[in-house]
């Protein structure tokens, strides 16, 4: 039985359509009324949000690892939300919050996106029934998966990370919000009728993309960066990229070539906040996933 | 006789295409190399670029109003860096920097813009050529235009505004980086082949867009958004917009239309930098200019 679910926006200051959407939902609480549940919106890194930036000393979104919560010598703002967040919808091991929906936004253009916390059987049925109401939305699971991951979804084996993109940083999208909002709203239904017993049809095998390396940007011996995605893979998260296709162009014009052995699904193709952490793209490998031998 | 040309990157410094292609510059000078010419490629903005922020202190390109310059009171990072450019390329009353071209990018749809500092015979008679080579580049004079606007590039009545999208901030996008690259190539070329008096064939009229109005987001008492830009505005700048049609969106579903009388040409759509000058859109209108007449 599933009692509560959190809808989490914010968690990165400048990703505007979480924000508005769990403002809207605090404003309208009764539009997040399901019979057998719970649910609760929160902003989770308001003092980000308040600057429009993404996060004040670090990365919230990367503080939810296990020992870093136990840590009382982690006192950066962001370290004391993710133990505040952690005390309202966790612990890891008997969370508050049984689902938990974390909203982002991406520069990458993947669509929808949902990335799981786990591959609980919970998680695979509701991903191949959202499947079958949205076809193009993409499930995807992180190289930092389960609840030892440092993510805000990480305190429930049930919580997902939703990323909506392509949207720049500081901006809202229309089409994105509306589409985003109805989602959220699906998997409150679905959770509501398993809760009820009547679990709502879906299909028998899910598709998935599972993260198996991270790619830098071309760089200099100090860092810099010396290069840029190319244009035959910009904007193309989960199309197959084949040994020998070109991944980045260097300012100077030169092509480098992806050579793996193996046919990829690259995600997270140029996310503006992944310069930082030294990721150009996240190389994945495409999965199906039988529902019936889970 | 223009003697000097002066490329500028980094007036925002979360606008990372014109940041690395300057840097190319200056670690290859001799692409810029034009017989009747220097040219000299500047970051204006190395605070702001180095914690890839727009800023530090307040918008650098809106320091350069006439009065502004000349108050020692005004002492923020930028206005220092304001005065510190303007001895280098300016004074706006004879600058050492005949042309300035100032490189931008925007989460706007507006391709590549060119945004004169005046209407200058020379402007027009460039931006003519540049369409000519570039049928889809666009000429935009905003609502400050003229040597008293704070842009940087009213240090010289030849001075440009150049703005690429759409890019997210923080990250760099290859093709508009080569598209944005060759551009400045062939101004260089114009500049060169004037100087020696053999001016490159060109248009007779020239289309340009005139700003006359900023629209901001529906918003509450307290400031607070109240909506988004319209899906079927978003991503349509230079495109007609018709007395009735759809401007925004509220988070509620309410459609906010167009009131105005005329048929305007919106640009600068969904801005991300501008959500904070409260500016959701730049209304223009769509003008033909006969360079004959001018």
């Amino acid at each position: 039985m599933i009692q509560k679910v959190a809808i989490v926006g914010g968690t990165h200051g400048n990703e505007l359509l979480g924000v508005y959407l769990v403002k809207k939902w605090q404003e309208f609480p009764e539009l997040l009324h399901r019979e057998s549940l719970e649910c609760v919106a929160l902003i989770s890194n308001p003092a980000a949000v308040a600057i429009n930036q993404r996060y004040v000393d670090r990365d919230l979104n990367r503080c939810f690892a296990t020992n870093d919560l136990a840590n009382q010598n982690l006192t950066s703002y962001e370290d004391q939300r993710a133990k505040e967040i952690a005390m309202q919808l966790g612990p890891k091991e008997q969370p508050l919050a049984d689902v938990i929906l974390d909203l982002h936004t991406t520069t990458s253009n993947m669509g929808i996106s949902l990335l799981p916390s786990s591959k609980h059987p919970f998680n695979l049925r509701l991903a191949a029934y959202l499947h079958s109401l949205y076809p193009d939305i993409k499930i995807c699971f992180g190289l930092q998966h389960g609840q030892n991951a440092p993510m805000l979804r990480s305190l429930s084996p049930l919580g997902y990370t939703i990323e909506v993109g392509p949207i720049a940083q500081g901006v809202l999208n229309a089409d994105l919000f509306q589409q985003t909002e109805q989602l959220v709203h699906e998997i409150l239904n679905y959770v509501d009728a398993t809760n009820q017993g009547n679990p709502l049809s879906e299909a028998a095998v899910v598709t998935v993309y599972q993260a198996i390396a991270n790619v830098d940007y071309p760089r200099d011996a100090a860092g810099e960066l010396r290069g840029m995605v190319h244009p035959q893979l910009q904007f193309q998260d989960y199309e197959p990229l084949h040994p020998g296709q070109p991944m980045f162009l260097t300012f100077t014009g030169e092509e480098i070539l992806y050579a793996g052995e193996a046919v990829v699904y690259p995600v997270f193709i140029n996310e503006a906040a992944y310069y930082e952490k030294q990721i150009a793209i996240v190389l994945t490998e495409k999965q199906q996933i039988d529902l019936e031998k889970e």
